[in-house]
């Protein structure tokens, strides 16, 4: 079936999943509100990400920042000088663009000369179709507000435009409390803001918006081969599926989480057959990057980027040790003991080589050999891969990739469509409906109310007493619900009860007894 | 044991709970971040809010909206021109103070006409003595942002103070896709800010927090009376344990929810004794408000509020409905059928009623004959209980609760002080500690291994290998894992480990298959 975005998000807002914010008032561009059912599914989500992320592995913490934080953390981390997109307006209709977007909708691309910005040849407004536009200029998309009651300069502060500095910032704090050695992660969710010209694509694109990020921070391939001897590269075809290795360099561990993101969006129920990994090329990356991947979905208006996974050396804490002036250096014990170990040859044999290597690379043979003695002693600035998730756009890739409308016939012969979500089941926002198959006979409506509060207990449950039952097998359909469960006459006898299957439509008898397992193996992620 | 703030805050601190926003920088005044413990905590505290406001029942939905929304919301809210604190500069030391405050800790009280006030009579900087102080003026509390790519009046936005607004502002939404009749109430969780001038009192008076906030949506007491003849009081004696009555009126309804509020404190393990309700007086409550009243926590700063819970009548839904021009009325057929049976002159007498209580307390005669009109077809404006939680003052409160300083005796009289927190198991960040008992044994450490991981798939758990088993006892102990499990020689002999207690430092042993069950049951909320 063909998706479309109306049909998608005509029935997010008919069930509660997704609302535009500040509707009665006109609404607000670039904001979403998530309803009663849309909140229980951005709830999944994020436990579904926290268990596999931080839950199940002993090398990830947590960590829950401000939204708003001193506002040097932008300057070092880029964001205050660079984080800006081109904009353009037309002089006649007064329309604002991006400007790369204008361009890319005309076939065109826009000409970058270092940081300026040009129109090609024939860029017309899209609007009104003027010829006269503003030159492209820098605009910041972030956020700006003042804290305390002073509105100048130095009262300015930015809502985050990404979680993940405040893992950057907390870096020592956590290194010293944590009792965890490199390698390890600090992961985040949570709200982020960018003032986007032009929100797009429903929620695809919005100015508020939720992340889910792992910094994880490795030992830099020089101390990997001070330990180890050797550095694993994925020329050494390492098994990224068993348990991480001491020898593995950056490029391992970047595609080691590389193929956990992939093995989770799997968990979370989307085909690998629309997930595409985009690599970006030398070009694109940026210049402390060493490599960047993009996981991308196949959404109705396009392949676009869920995730990103970017290895992106020492950068972000070097440039927090610089701004902050307080030393981003871990003391890394396992390291230390192999040096004192080493003979002097041996360490300058190490040294020469890598102020070889480092100077080949156009840097600086005295930071070098500084790097190099700093390792001798155990210390050093941690590298970091990380696996940077948009929380909405997942939900937004999980609904279209659920959506299906199916034609049935029924044994009369009669064509009904049949709207559903095909969520997995641990990502659903309703685990369970309990159905009383009448409502007016007291013994049974009581028995499935028990049933109804037992098995609420543990997951989100509906209770429906209204209508046909078929029609209420129809209206959990629609949102998703893994399960229905249907008390009737027979429950009185036997307490057994009709367990209908969204997917198939199958309805097994089973009893009560064993229900609450037969649940909690089918939605465990 | 007199709790005393330092030692709670440098215990936070030291163990990855609380850390200032932006330490790196000098912080930033009013914000602080949840380390990888308080993290955990934090989510536990959200979780156990959800279940018991929202799964567990079947008249409560979520939501999970936006924090920046169409400014006119703030207009209506009454924040735009309410919102806001007096403050006083002087004009020596150029310190800055909210003007209540500077009063209150003279031991004077700040005097208000209307809306303006006055500092009394030899109020003095408390910063360096100086009489030379400003008048107070009114500072609002909401941080200010701009949206879209032009600063100016028509794109400023705000940061929201609280989230129950998002309720109000979405309320027809829900009311039309959620498949609930009233009374039905509607939570939300998430963050909200407020330029305080002056923070204060560690985490609890903070520029960025979390809140969690119910709106219930009730009949209004007259629609009661047409449905069940008589509106039941207090004064009834209602059952406030068992299941909601519909004969219930707004009073009843707010004292349930007080008495719901204090169950859910004492599940999430308050001590009954340490929370006090104080009932706003006449001249404290908002006009609108019918009855507020706070549940506090005896903090080691004093007294203080972790939740207030307020009859708003409909005053938040009509203000929505004035500034959006959209009706906020339900169709409550049940009401429209009663009424379709009354004979006129009851329908007369009824008015009548009405419109003579309503003239008695100062509200216009034809305003309440149309609202009778309209409740006698079955439409009315909800009205709204709202209890409104604290998600740092609570986690505050948990954590200067369960810290204590036990004195230890050993058996050859040696002292020692054991410092804990006494978390309630449900709420703890770490469920279970496993310990291998040694570390150079293979089978000994894969064994206690495989029982981490299989544990960890269902709870927060921890990994300690290092140092003597009583060290990393308390080690667990200042951060409140109530079960620390030692796998040791004789598990590999008989598949048992020694299960040791957090509170009673009482060790058992235990059958590992028993382990799950045994867990389970000590961490349900």
């Amino acid at each position: 079936m063909e998706k479309n975005l109306e049909q998608i998000s005509s029935l997010c807002k008919r069930r509660g999943i997704i609302f535009p914010s500040s509707e009665i008032y006109g609404g607000i561009n670039g904001f979403w509100d998530y309803g009663p059912l849309g909140s229980e599914l951005k709830r999944n989500i994020r436990d579904a990400w926290w268990h596999f992320m931080v839950q199940w592995r002993n090398d990830v913490v947590g960590l829950d920042a401000t939204i708003i934080m001193h506002p040097r953390i932008w300057e070092a981390s880029g964001h205050a000088a660079g984080f800006a997109d081109p904009m353009v307006d037309c002089k006649d209709c007064k329309k604002r663009f991006r400007a790369d977007q204008l361009c890319e909708e005309q076939g065109k691309k826009l000409i970058q000369t270092g940081k300026t910005f040009q129109l090609p040849e024939g860029t017309v407004c899209t609007a009104c179709g003027s010829k006269n536009l503003t030159e492209p200029r820098s605009f910041n998309l972030m956020f700006k507000t003042y804290v305390g009651p002073v509105e100048d300069d130095s009262a300015v502060a930015y809502l985050r435009p990404e979680t993940a500095q405040a893992i950057f910032a907390q870096f020592t704090n956590i290194f010293s409390t944590a009792r965890k050695q490199v390698p390890f992660g600090v992961a985040q969710s949570g709200k982020s803001f960018r003032n986007e010209i032009n929100p797009r694509n429903y929620t695809f694109r919005s100015r508020e918006f939720e992340q889910m990020e792992l910094e994880f921070f490795i030992r830099p391939d020089e101390a990997v081969e001070l330990i180890c001897g050797k550095v694993a590269t994925l020329a050494d075809n390492p098994d990224l599926n068993g348990e991480p290795q001491e020898n593995w360099g950056w490029e391992v561990w970047h595609r080691y989480w590389v193929e956990q993101r992939l093995a989770w969006y799997k968990l979370a129920g989307l085909p690998q057959e629309d997930l595409h990994l985009y690599w970006q090329t030398k070009d694109e990356l940026a210049h402390y990057a060493r490599a960047c991947v993009d996981i991308e979905y196949a959404f109705p208006f396009g392949v676009q980027e869920l995730e990103g996974i970017a290895a992106r050396s020492d950068f972000d804490l070097s440039q927090h040790q610089k701004f902050s002036g307080k030393s981003m250096q871990v003391q890394d014990d396992r390291l230390r003991l192999v040096c004192a170990e080493m003979s002097q040859e041996a360490k300058d044999a190490f040294k020469a080589k890598v102020v070889a290597d480092w100077t080949s690379r156009g840097k600086d043979a005295a930071a070098a050999e500084q790097f190099v003695e700093d390792l001798f002693l155990g210390r050093y600035v941690p590298h970091v891969i990380e696996p940077s998730a948009g929380t909405d756009r997942l939900a937004l890739a999980l609904i279209c990739n659920a959506y299906d409308e199916e034609k049935l016939v029924d044994g009369k012969g009669k064509e009904d469509i049949r709207t559903v979500l095909h969520f997995a089941p641990a990502l659903a926002p309703i685990k369970v409906a309990v159905l009383p198959l009448v409502k007016n006979k007291p013994e049974l409506r009581e028995k499935a109310w028990k049933l109804f509060t037992d098995l609420r207990r543990d997951w989100k449950c509906a209770w429906d007493e209204t209508g046909a039952i078929g029609r209420r097998y129809r209206r959990q359909d629609e949102v998703g619900t893994p399960f229905c469960v249907t008390v009737d006459f027979d429950t009185l006898e036997n307490d057994t009860v009709t367990v209908r299957l969204r997917d198939s439509m199958e309805q097994i008898r089973l009893p009560i007894a064993e229900l609450p397992a037969y649940i909690r193996k089918a939605i465990t992620l």
